[in-house]
């Protein structure tokens, strides 16, 4: 696969208009055609002009190239064609998906022997849901608490309130107003990744059901605001469906003070869920393992896999504390997925899924605590040398310092410099310091050498939205001196615009 | 891949809980192991115990040997680690999965050249979804309906009740109350795949949400009975969510009369869903298209592509036959998915998810309508012959004859053979009958040759549920001495317990 060995991160020059007018063909044609006619077609139309996303110089996006081992897994499993919907389709690979969530529940939440002797095979539930990314892992987890919440009473038949069917039976209207609840709201920050609103909308609660409390200048949630929102909500018979905490955020790496969520959750008897999609495998280091402390007190968390567990797309983990709560949401039917099956179809929001776990379970064991922890260490140490790199030219400003690998600031033009050290930046600067922050990371991206991405965040400094470049490393090819042609890059298209 | 061209279907008597014990280890290792090592293991333990879905003599599940170049691809595709949220990670990925898309729309609806120039690569809507699996694109299409139904109105402000902000914004239960409704439900029969009770309970409506009305002796719903009940819910303040349609039910193969939900949909202005999930590809049959007549006027239609259009798992797929209607449901963010992007996360429930629309992509070129019309044709044929095999033996009961490529039938004890001829069953009698179907089904399974799945129907001629075996062959390696040898298996076991 000599086309993907590329030192350029797209080709050059070539536009979304230009690849969208090679795919304008809707019919589907009427005869057979040739494998290898295709396949010719396809590698110059496609893998030639795709992203390389293993390109050591491709540090704006949390994918990154994986171990050398997953492209013949991948075949291997497509020739296996498993379905881990139920065990009838996934013989083998269901058990082994169910230890990969084991061995990662264990190092998430500690339980020891017995707990996992009990439940890593249990058919009774489940530690975790594996499901295609760590959207549906959100979703799957304030499913879970939003039904736990406006839970069944007595035997859930429905024939009295004491027999009450629960949100999951009789559904959001009923089940609100059996609680007696006026409204329902998620709560975390505004920090929180967009598939949390996708989560509000599909579940019922609508957008305006996630109650975004501020975030500090560290970019972490403020403690006493959010336990301000949560005394409010119970004053006001509004129903609390969660609090989130973010593990790693999606825009800025930050991560919340869990602990401090965690006794918030225990004071109010809320459920608390941790989207650690990110940041969750620093639990693998011993140097920053200890940012993560109190997510073994979330009653769900979500992990990626492939982010940095170094998977293939389409695999998202969703962790339960208590595998029992998984009763709020098991569904059966009668040909398969039956109550006492090991169907994992039983639990998962999804149904046909393909073995992806297979990944997962090869890296957990062929990497080890050590491996994980290593690439964790390393990644933290690169972002760190990027940011002094950056500094050191005296034409940025600082957005987020690194938290763990996410790195974010923004270019400032020569004559604002002085401005922005002195704090006198008026509108109008930041309005140009803005255009051109969008200008510099469009113009390095259309070059195709390097990448970075661009967010617009809130800035509590400024008290308003800013452009900020964007850094993610997580490449295990990604070295220094890409690093420095990075920097290079950025300064060189920056000097140009300077002088125009 | 030697070990995975087996004639059996599993290997012999290798319990569930024989794996389960290779599976019990929650710890993750300290240290980094050798690959070799690991996939030896995993060859071992996974590879060769698992489910042969490539069997020819696997004969009862919807999972089949795939396209020789679906292997490499895979390869492919893993290597390129695409992620087709965006264009910023899934340049060429993102335009190929819209004329896939294009292609198959084009050939569910046909709305001609115009039509397909304007949206199939247009930024501003969507002509179907990507989803992970068929419960997906379910899911998403009931989303969509209910969101249209509950719509926001004038701005959507939310500032009077003229500038509603609809159920995306506000939640159900303030829509709900907002238009007036006292209750919400999805319309079809109980032949609906189990998908729907977790769409209509992640959606909030409860699975008490859905209204099944019973089907005929064809296993069809009954137009009369589903037109009573929306009448019935109209004058009660119901609101109807959506009409469902089967083409190709899970258990029964049965296609309901599309044509027939789509008139009574378009009479009480009601949102029409086909799930197509497995009986879609028919309309690439000269022979059998003509069953899904009626499906070009549904509002969504789901379809598998891991099912009869022969990719791997994990591409479920949800059409819409109005591309702007995705834009209830459609959220954007500030760092990606920006609202005037081609970036297809803007649209999907999913976030981050592989390029694998590649594989449908190259079904749809190579296959053509030619192939994938063969492929159908054939299945269909195998089918009828594997039911005259059995009915010649005189030892069997139709329960659902063929609709296309999915038959259902039950052993009968010898003695028993004249009474139900005569119709003279009685409950010992049935329960008699039921026992055996598991028992047969169970040792066929245990003995690994060969297999048919099982499952408990409704019979309307008993009114009583009744356990039936259950044929499905789309498998293009299934020769008919795979279907003799299937048989005589089954009559072989049958004698064995005849005689005891």
């Amino acid at each position: 696969m000599e086309f993907l060995h590329t030192e350029h991160v797209t080709t050059e020059h070539v536009s979304l208009e230009d690849i969208a007018a090679r795919f304008m063909d809707s019919r589907v044609p009427e005869q057979m055609s040739s494998v290898d006619t295709y396949i010719d077609k396809f590698v110059k139309n496609v893998v030639v002009d795709s992203v390389h996303c293993n390109a050591p110089k491709m540090i704006g996006h949390m994918t990154m190239a994986l171990p050398f081992f997953m492209r013949p897994l991948a075949k291997l499993v497509t020739a296996m064609h498993q379905n881990n919907v139920k065990t009838e389709t996934g013989k083998t690979t269901t058990f082994m998906e169910r230890e990969a969530l084991a061995m990662l529940h264990r190092q998430l939440f500690q339980l020891g022997d017995p707990f996992y002797a009990e439940h890593s095979q249990s058919a009774a539930a489940t530690l975790g849901l594996v499901c295609s990314g760590g959207t549906l892992a959100n979703i799957s987890a304030m499913w879970i608490a939003r039904n736990a919440l406006l839970r069944p009473t007595g035997d859930g038949s429905g024939k009295d309130a004491g027999n009450f069917g629960g949100v999951e039976k009789v559904g959001l209207v009923k089940a609100m107003k059996h609680y007696g609840f006026d409204d329902a709201k998620i709560i975390g920050t505004a920090l929180l990744h967009y598939s949390m609103k996708k989560a509000a909308d599909v579940l019922g609660l609508g957008t305006e059901g996630l109650l975004t409390v501020p975030f500090d200048n560290e970019y972490k949630v403020d403690l006493k605001l959010m336990e301000a929102e949560i005394v409010r909500c119970q004053a006001e018979n509004i129903a609390i469906v969660s609090l989130v905490g973010v593990a790693g955020a999606t825009e800025t790496g930050s991560i919340d003070d869990l602990a401090g969520i965690a006794a918030l959750a225990k004071k109010y008897k809320v459920h608390f869920h941790v989207d650690a999609a990110w940041g969750g495998p620093a639990i693998f280091s011993e140097i920053h393992s200890v940012k993560m402390m109190g997510i073994e007190l979330a009653d769900t968390v979500t992990l990626d896999g492939h982010k940095q567990l170094y998977t293939p797309m389409g695999v998202g983990l969703c962790f339960l504390r208590d595998p029992t709560n998984i009763r709020f949401v098991q569904k059966t039917a009668n040909y398969i997925i039956r109550k006492e099956s090991h169907d994992t179809g039983k639990f998962t929001m999804e149904g046909s899924r393909p073995a992806s776990a297979v990944f997962l379970h090869a890296n957990l064991k062929i990497l080890g605590i050590e491996g994980y922890g290593a690439l964790i260490d390393r990644s933290c140490r690169l972002v760190r040398i990027f940011a002094d790199k950056i500094f050191a030219s005296n034409t940025a400003e600082l957005v987020v310092d690194p938290d763990t690998n996410i790195f974010l600031y923004r270019y400032v033009p020569r004559h604002l410099v002085e401005h922005q050290r002195a704090g006198t930046l008026d509108e109008a600067n930041q309005v140009e310091i803005d255009a051109l922050n969008v200008r510099l990371q469009t113009e390095q991206k259309a070059r195709g050498e390097t990448f970075v991405s661009r967010t617009t965040i809130w800035s509590p400094r400024y008290n308003r939205g800013i452009v900020a470049l964007r850094v993610v490393i997580a490449n295990p090819l990604t070295k220094e001196s890409d690093i420095q042609l990075n920097v290079d890059a950025q300064l060189q298209i920056y000097s140009e615009f300077q002088e125009k």
